[in-house]
């Protein structure tokens, strides 16, 4: 058990203009940082030259945390390879297209699977772990950094492709007929006949592409991992940082090959986290919206399905440098208690202080670039105090959930290439996924819900009592028929559009639609239309419409929730529901909007709570079993809020008794008596 | 004469993950379908390896389709062709700029020009037709597939387009004077100078690189024609699909090699057929709109001044995979009506089921993904019986025409490049002419105007009462003179504008604007203007309105029909027109606005109808003498129409006396009583 | 002392479609040309083939037009390359990305620093200046067209630049501590590890590029001129004529090495000219809006401090083939004497006659393609004879000037790659710069005060009683330093975002913000944000406003001029201004939107003008001492405006006492009388 949660930021004095390495450890032990990330950008600094290493400057950086009681994590720093390397092996580059090399430049640019890479990756990693492992700062190792950056279309990584393909179908007749390569005469007469991804509109090649592309980060990242723990102490853990919008990770295949997860969070600050949102976002790797916020601290709790490391979220302001937006007063303390409220163990700052020179100067630091203490550092230092004050108390909670979402990393991928939705100007939005994942998990939470969210590799039916699955477009038929089966067994299976329409290959089905979920969904349908404009919905909530995408549901044994208003939909219901077995499935037949989706989890699972339409509550339990309530106001109104029973303000240990007041910004972290 | 309307679907029985031929057949038997396509898709199935043929696996196809007395449609499978090929001769790749291969992965990605891929298409040709030709069922062929795909930039594509030039022009001096190569210091001192057309700016080229590609398409159609014509009996046919909007492809040359026209028409369902419609809409390979789907029919009638064959048209939902949009109850007849009413022989869905794998999984069927026949299939089996029922008296029909539109593809394709106008935010329109043509045929429609489209290829002055000739920038002395000529004999010349500004190397005329025309227009102007916000008009219609372009005309001679509410514009004329010899020029010199360009045809030619403003009325003539009248009600609304003379209704076989009553989406067919 | 303005245009006779030599020099005499330009475009015209000279052909236009005593601007011809050069030398094609050769096709695409460029384009200027050096007629030399309009990436461009590098820093470790190379892993082993600029991200890299393409130009251009210098009489200047925004031009560089300023003035006509102007406008190679027409007539005369040639400017319309707007009548007028009352010397039309092949058959000459004066020829020949009129009194004007400002092509070029500014949609705006300089260069114009601009590369503090510094981000200490020394000695120092914030290799500053200005303006900043939405702003004008940038300043002994209306923007004032030494610095922390900008500047500066909102006046001195005002009235309305002195109208050539009436788009010329 963590004594509190670690709190710190990577921190890269080498890039410091001047030594100030004692000022800046000052400065984070006043602001109270037990933790600081190093080392895992600077390859050319630990060697200089092919073969000639300098290893010993980051010692004074480790003894000086270590005096301040700041523990290190330390990288290793493959993901940004020195230029001298790619002047002697120029074919490492990795290549975004058959023969088009990526230009040296920026970072994760080269092709890590090429045998030139790993050979000096490896001499440099076991150069610097070997160095430094047995330093008492070090309390675990980052491997690489953001892996999965590009798809490589390399020809090792072409041909090893067609080597896993060779060992999965056996002869290219199977691959003909799996893949159904007698449309537009494409079916091989041998393996040298396959075409390079370039040119590939086939789904099914897809799939298998995606899969093998991930598979390289995943084995990379392992192997690093496997070569630090020959060195490691069996109490430091290795891990990398996960950036979840990388297009080749899987981050539940990864984390099992490393001892604990640690990810990104970044977001839109200032207007990015008023609640209620008003206006549709896009998101990337950063989120904007306060739900977003928490999809994605659920998502880094889903990987490993635990409590997790935030390697890197905003400092000052992180973005491009047309995009500074540095927090509210309050924002930071928000944005840190909801992600420790969601599970995460450790609050790293991206980063220490602002860069002077480089790609990242404008990635805003605690520090700006005159390195004197702003308004950002000061609000981060009264957060330190805080989560100093709350202990072990918050430091590896489970958080609570009412529903699951089941979230399927290869239906994602293919919706890249093939989005069944479109953008309002009618282009392909290959964000169709999370359009179709999103408004679920922001109905959830605009109805006051908590959402625990499980990859389709970690499905198995214990403990969910409302299960959400939207846009499972990929599936074999035992994942479907277990679905179906978790419902009968007394769970509420809520499924979304395209669930259960292809198989694993990405094949459309031959059964009639939702494939083995109509019978028991007591639906099915033959057909489907895109939306450009929402339809309104009668029959759930106020304000309901439907969005973007239409199933023509045909009532068979269901219960009919909603219907479409207009003269060719109306035909079909929206949302139907059934019992089966023990259970129930839900069938929603449209994206909802967020007044739809809000009152269909209303309905699922009515919670009676009547907050302001700024605040949030959130729970998890502690590790010694106490049971937290975290509430938020995302607003600069200051709200009164009504509790049920009287909690204890843990920041300002003084009870409360039947109403909380929070000002602009605000969070409280709230605790239930010992019984 | 035909007995009926070809009526089925594409069908890839190849495609079908089950074999499922006979319950295929007997559905669409049921249908009352009587043609299908097959095999233009799959030479890797015919031949799987280089000179190994599988030829006997479409036997029971074509056997059960004549069991059926279904006919069929034989395609060579040459625009796909099979990966062993490429592999074999990578040189065959099309290159879209020089040197740049199409990565194969797709279809048509080849240059077809190319002897390699020539020599093994022939053999590939020659063994199916020669396995089929004499199969019962088989009543035509179609040679490739929607050809004219790219413009290809490969080094022997690019060699013989000097050489031609070489041919044409003789020496470099002529050709330095006739594409005024002194501009830019672009004069060749050889024929080896000439530079490649990635890099081109010249308009006098662009024409000339233009034509010659779609030469390129037209010489390699003819020759698969050829060569299946030594097999073929007489009374079957030679086609090739038309898709319209192809770069390279010149339909009007194109079909003087063939038997009959064929062609894709695919159109946005659902609201892209609601009559009035609303919203501006972009044009592409489908219409959006119910005026450009019937302009569609009417450039299919154009290429052979003929009835055509309908080889592809929304069965389910045509698109990508964002884009599903089934039509409304009602719309697949209204649609397919229409067609026949312009003169389609065959309607031909694309396609029957829709695919399991592959790019086109999303492109929907007559039969869904289940395969269990839906929506789509009963309505389209509805309108099946009504064809039946119609039998001869609509299968072979003359559209009526009101007035004629030239059209000319060298004008639209140099406008590609160097487009006249603009998009709303400044970009570059390159359907720009289309967007000088269509305000012209749509105002004839909302007029309920019927349109012969014309080529200027097949221009003469025969029974075209009125001739409109928006848009014809390039042309030569000759037929800018036969213009004049034609009103003189009695026409009425509606010209828009840029007709005449250049000749027929695209370089700008010397003479008073509009060239060889202004004279007997009795106007000229030597300036013009792009506008960014409408012109109000006055003079002609409510709400008239000048769009994107106005030339500055000055009035010698003319009436002025319509002028400007404009500081500036107000100066100059918006339509005029004159008496000339025993017929009339009249002069638009703007793109008018849907109210202005109806009121230009009501005043052309006022018809008195009164319609509601959903319906249409289109009329043809039989091939027995009969006439025919076909009346659409595009909207969710019932309506009433008044007719001015008793009428027969052909599929209810009942007379019509002075009232006609239309449901939604709605269509009648009528016939004049026998006299 | 020049006689009057130079006016005329670029003539090109030989692209004539036929010889029409004495019609057109008779018509330009008519319209009282004095001036034309000729021979610059054809290079294949001079050299059919390599070493064949073609050298006679310009005689008889050089002839005419002395006849008429109309003077010639003389071009050489090396910015259009023949094809049979790039035939021979492939290699010396331009490269837009390492090894990406730009097709052949265009101009201005090849590598000017390559020696085999170099070789020929020596022999045929000596050929050409020898050959008509002599001849009466030629007043002067233009040398290339347009430089500097691609960023280079070939091999021999690289490699130099890296020979500079090292020139500079010495050896890689100095390179690798100056650029901060530490960061991502980017030190260099050796100088052959220095990445291409293709891939490069790295902000200190791209100053040192961009510094080191400009000075290509700067150097090919001066090597031009001096070969010219070998041949020309000492009256004979040498000039190029200077597209401003093209990317690879240093201007103030440039025309050091140069005799005369000469450069373009596009602008968009017709609605363009309004004033006020109500839309937001992009700008580029051509202005919209008259407040950035006089800015781009002010940077003209910035480049040298020195009064210029306009050697191109918009006939009847200049632009792409779907944006032709020919201007309303009278802004011809209002145009030309625009950019006669700023310095220019001369006003040369772009181009006699407009073109009847090439790509650029759109850009509207004098005369249009008819060959027959239109209106746009009467216009001109119009303001021909005033310009006779007024003579040698406004032939070489210093204009006035209010305010000045420093303008910094360094910190434009960096932000191109780095911008500051987004769009409104969140992309990136690469016209950042432009984007923090452009409003308070209208402010200044909006509050009726003209503006001079500096170059920072000219920057002394005299005669600038006020001089405004908006985005001077790249700037060393000592420019900082003579910013402090210019208010201490009684200047008035306008200070706006992102000003002194890097050095000069664009590493932020370690200072307190702004750098080594904050003590003396008596603020300082550490965080900054930008703005999706503006932010109103109290104490200074209505409707203020703050747009797309704050820096969170925070008073240290300044005195507040407005503030921000906004919960967390709030805290921080927008305007600050403090007495510093003799002077005063006012610190702008944001980008004021127009009623802001205005009133900044009225408040900098009253002048108690009471004009019509459609009215500018401007001012400047003769040669011979005497002061002239240019009243314009950019409107469809007519106006009157009151004169605080009787005025002489000088084309009138009488008196105006205290009211002087403007008709639509009209413009006076008034002088003072003598004393």
């Amino acid at each position: 058990m963590q004594e509190r949660v670690l709190f710190g930021a990577a921190y890269y004095h080498e890039y410091q203009p001047h030594d100030r390495l004692e000022l800046d450890l000052d400065l984070m032990a006043e602001a109270r940082f037990s933790v600081i990330r190093v080392g895992e950008s600077v390859w050319s600094t630990w060697e200089p030259e092919n073969g000639r290493f300098d290893l010993d400057w980051l010692q004074p950086v480790l003894d000086g945390a270590h005096a301040r009681g700041i523990a290190v994590l330390l990288g290793t720093p493959t993901y940004a390879v020195p230029p001298w390397l790619v002047r002697l092996y120029p074919e490492i580059a990795g290549e975004r297209k058959t023969g088009q090399r990526i230009p040296w430049g920026a970072r994760q640019e080269v092709d890590f699977t090429h045998p030139g890479f790993r050979f000096h990756a490896e001499r440099v990693i076991r150069k610097i772990v070997a160095r430094y492992v047995d330093h008492p700062a070090v309390i675990g190792f980052q491997v690489d950094n953001e892996p999965g950056n590009e798809l490589l279309h390399n020809h090792g990584v072409f041909q090893r492709f067609v080597d896993r393909l060779r060992q999965t179908y056996g002869d290219v007749d199977k691959l003909n007929d799996e893949w159904g390569l007698v449309y537009w005469s494409h079916r091989l007469s041998d393996w040298a006949d396959l075409w390079t991804p370039d040119g590939n509109f086939q789904p099914q090649y897809d799939v298998a592409w995606r899969q093998f592309q991930a598979d390289q980060t995943t084995e990379f990242i392992a192997w690093q991992a496997d070569i630090v723990r020959e060195y490691a102490r069996p109490e430091q853990y290795v891990t990398t940082c996960i950036a979840y919008d990388r297009p080749a990770v899987a981050d539940d295949d990864l984390v099992r090959r490393l001892d604990v997860t640690a990810g990104n969070a970044y977001y839109a600050m200032q207007d990015g986290l008023l609640q209620p949102q008003i206006q549709p976002t896009q998101q990337n790797w950063t989120t904007t919206g306060t739900w977003a916020f928490y999809l994605s601290a659920d998502r880094m709790y889903s990987s490993k399905q635990a409590p997790f490391l935030v390697t890197e979220t905003n400092a000052q302001s992180i973005g491009f440098p047309w995009n500074n937006r540095p927090a509210y007063d309050g924002q930071w303390r928000q944005a840190a208690w909801a992600l420790v409220s969601r599970g995460a163990k450790m609050i790293e700052y991206w980063h220490w202080h602002t860069l002077h020179f480089g790609a990242e100067t404008y990635w805003g630091g605690v520090l700006p670039h005159s390195g004197q203490p702003g308004r950002t550092y000061k609000e981060i230092a009264l957060l330190g105090a805080e989560l100093e004050t709350a202990g072990a108390l918050v430091a590896d909670l489970i958080p609570d959930h009412d529903v699951t979402m089941l979230y399927d990393l290869p239906s994602k991928w293919l919706m890249q290439k093939y989005p069944p939705l479109a953008h309002e100007d009618g282009s392909p939005d290959d964000r169709s996924y999370h359009g179709l994942f999103d408004p679920f998990y922001r109905g959830a939470f605009d109805a006051g819900l908590q959402v625990r969210i499980l990859h389709t590799s970690q499905f198995s039916d214990d403990d969910h009592p409302v299960l959400v699955v939207p846009g499972l477009y990929l599936a074999d038929d035992d994942l479907l028929d277990r679905l179906v089966a978790y419902a009968a067994g007394g769970g509420h299976l809520v499924v979304g559009p395209r669930t259960g329409y292809a198989d694993h290959e990405g094949r459309a089905r031959t059964a009639t639609m939702p494939a083995r979920l109509a019978a028991a969904a007591g639906i099915k349908y033959d057909e489907y239309s895109n939306l450009s404009t929402d339809v309104p919905v009668l029959g759930l909530g106020d304000d309901a419409a439907a969005t973007r995408w239409i199933d023509g549901l045909q009532v068979d044994g269901a219960d009919v929730l909603a219907n479409y208003h207009h003269p060719h939909f109306g035909r079909w219901p929206a949302i139907t529901t059934r019992a089966h077995g023990e259970g129930r499935i839900t069938y929603v037949g449209t994206v909802p909007n967020g007044p739809l989706a809000a009152a269909l989890f209303r309905w699922i699972k009515p919670n009676g709570n009547d907050l302001p339409a700024s605040v949030t509550v959130t729970s998890a339990t502690a590790a010694d079993g106490r049971r937290l309530r975290f509430v938020h106001n995302w607003s600069w109104d200051s709200v009164s809020v009504d509790l049920p029973s009287p909690l204890h303000d843990v920041l300002a240990d003084a009870a409360v008794d039947d109403k909380l007041d929070l000002g602009p910004w605000d969070v409280r972290i709230l605790v239930e008596p010992a019984q």
